[in-house]
């Protein structure tokens, strides 16, 4: 296997630092605008099977010639979900093996957003897989931890836990907190701040399977969720997200649902940028010169991935499943898997958001490189078997990492 | 009397279009960095002692020479308080009388920004206080509505109510809304979002005659303020502003205060841009060009001036003056100045906050074109006499815009 990770920000990099404690591969290029990024990183790691490029993610033409200079056969995108699309067709045109942890951008209805779906996230992607499929390809989408191993905890219940599931909610949550120059805890999203934007600030969507997708209101249906290993209750709200355009394509759960444990504070800063103008995309003046504001805000905050050593605490993700077990009686499970950010320090040198995104496409890689995991045409977490992948990230052998099944009722 | 405005935001367009109804003056040329703004507002005018000019107002050279090509005696400052400085050099090269609405920016103290003052507003201007008097030349400093028709308030409350004052204490609330494209209350200010930001954020300055000038942590001594005219209740925090450094000087009053009735949306919206660093003037790299976040902030709000069309509701600027009376007994009195943004959109096209900022330095030129103010050195409006201020204010045959007095206990 022959790999090309795009992007070598805090998940690329993270990927890159687990991946080369394993043997699967023979090639690892990591690719990046700026092209002392990867550098930095590859010299730092001292494993001769990595090389850095630069690369241009928002040109197709750009990104077929990478993978074919290096014979690259599987490409991770681990950049910002603008440059989806473009590495997509890519991949497709240089005949790679496609994954990614964020899907093609949704676009909102024109007339009625908080009700019903326009162009919905994966849309543009989903639109391409027979193409994938005949030329025999596979693109394997949403492979991060949210979408990704929450998918892989929905093919599980279905297969393992459950006759029939009621709904598939997914639910994130954490403890983190980040101090501040002066000891005191700081405001430092532990997430790209131009990604929680965008998923935080567009109409949430909602599958039921009698009536199909739906969208509602930004921060809607709060409720307060309980999480595993000491983080306690947090605030959740119905935000957009990959699971609930995946998990009904291929499992039978009535409900799909999609909540973010923002918390206060963090829910009051976004409403406070959207009020502000300051969450768009769209270029202001400056000056006389184009900004888009929403790059301010992310350049105005510290790199995610530069907060682990002032962090502490934990993240959670994880899907709570309610519906008949497979002994006919009622059953409500939350499947989860929680990092700690002193050991993903310790352990990697990558917080834990970050470490916790990044570990769940290596562990996807390996299962296609050894032939475990095996498809064509474009496919969620769900399309696969979850057993060897849940075995994979937990075992000592494999990734060390693992996860938890508690059952509530 | 040959006037310059300098600046043709909202306050220097308002001012022009307040000025060309009186006859106390033969030229006024209104300049600005962007030539058509200027222009176009000579052009709508039609008044044939109007001029518009481009000038540079960060060049003192550029100041003192449309200063020299025009034979200005008097420029009125309506940019922003960074331009305060070179305006106010060039003034003093090309010899015109100075007048401002806002003064020199202050700097924090390095070590305990929050209970000493480091540089003060104004203390800039009033380093060349001497070398203006000796010149024989006058700076007004301060001479908007706060500043400006507050102090002329202060004046007036030790000269003509009070034996001895304990306290002035400037009190600014609105109930002003502006409708939303959806017809919803908008999120919108006012009045100029990078000024205010800096007044607000920077750490609020209090006097006292016993210890002299503090300063305490922003949005420190919340209170609950009553303002007339239906306006009600708003709640008032402690502001950084030039009254609290110019009313000691010329009055005797022991403690001297400034409060905004920013309300808690507005003060969560500050506290949030401060969080994120989105007020900082510092410039952040985006896409590798430097921008300031605050100027991207402003940007992306509409111009307040704009807003008159889609606002209702009255601003209040006054005084709340305590201490002892004429008669020897304790007296509290609100001396105040409201304007209702339908009449002032009605009678003048502006919106009320901008037109009541702009209204009192043209009442100001008027009095010393007419020789009824004179003064030489750095002086604030305390340092004149405030009867005929005040008279000309609110005259028919004045400026048509009357005053209140309000004995409170």
């Amino acid at each position: 296997m022959r790999i090309l990770i795009l992007g070598a920000g805090g998940v690329g990099s993270a990927a890159v630092r687990i991946a080369v404690r394993r043997d699967f591969f023979d090639l690892l290029v990591v690719a990046d605008y700026d092209p002392a990024r990867p550098q930095t990183l590859v010299d730092s790691l001292g494993d001769d099977r990595l090389l850095a490029a630069q690369v241009d993610a928002s040109s197709a033409e750009a990104v077929a010639a990478v993978i074919t200079d290096h014979q690259i056969t599987h490409v991770l995108n681990a950049v910002d979900p603008r440059f989806v699309m473009p590495i997509f067709n890519g991949c497709f045109a240089a005949g790679a093996t496609y994954l990614d942890m964020a899907m093609s951008l949704s676009v909102r209805h024109p007339e009625e957003p908080f009700t019903k779906t326009g162009v919905m996230l994966g849309d543009e992607q989903f639109a391409q897989a027979r193409a994938w499929e005949d030329a025999g390809r596979l693109a394997l989408v949403g492979m991060g931890v949210e979408p990704g191993l929450s998918d892989v905890f929905a093919r599980y219940a279905e297969d393992e836990l459950f006759s029939s599931i009621d709904e598939l909610g997914v639910r994130d949550g954490a403890n983190l907190v980040v101090a501040g120059a002066d000891g005191e805890p700081a405001f430092a999203p532990s997430f790209s701040i131009w990604t929680t934007i965008e998923e935080c600030l567009n109409p949430p969507v909602v599958f039921e399977r009698e009536t199909g997708w739906h969208t509602t209101e930004p921060f809607s249906e709060s409720e307060v969720f309980r999480f595993p290993e000491g983080i306690g209750e947090v605030e959740c709200v119905n935000v957009e997200h990959e699971e609930v355009i995946l998990m009904p394509r291929w499992t039978k759960a009535r409900r799909v649902t999609f909540k973010y444990g923002l918390g206060d504070e963090f829910i009051d800063v976004l409403k406070t940028l959207h009020k502000l103008g300051l969450d768009s995309t769209e270029p202001v003046l400056v000056k006389g010169m184009p900004v888009a504001p929403r790059d301010v805000v992310a350049a105005a905050l510290p790199d995610p991935a530069t907060l682990g050593e002032r962090m502490t605490g934990k993240t959670c993700a994880g899907v709570y499943v309610t519906g008949i077990g497979k002994d006919g009686a009622p059953r409500a499970v939350y499947l989860y898997h929680v990092v700690d950010n002193e050991w993903s320090m310790a352990e990697y040198g990558s917080q834990a958001v970050v470490w916790q995104t990044a570990v769940n496409p290596v562990v996807a890689l390996e299962l296609l490189a050894n032939g475990t995991w095996q498809g064509t045409g474009v496919l969620g977490p769900e399309a696969f078997d979850s057993r060897p992948f849940l075995e994979l990230l937990a075992a000592d052998s494999g990734y060390g990492s693992p996860w938890g099944l508690e059952e509530r009722s």
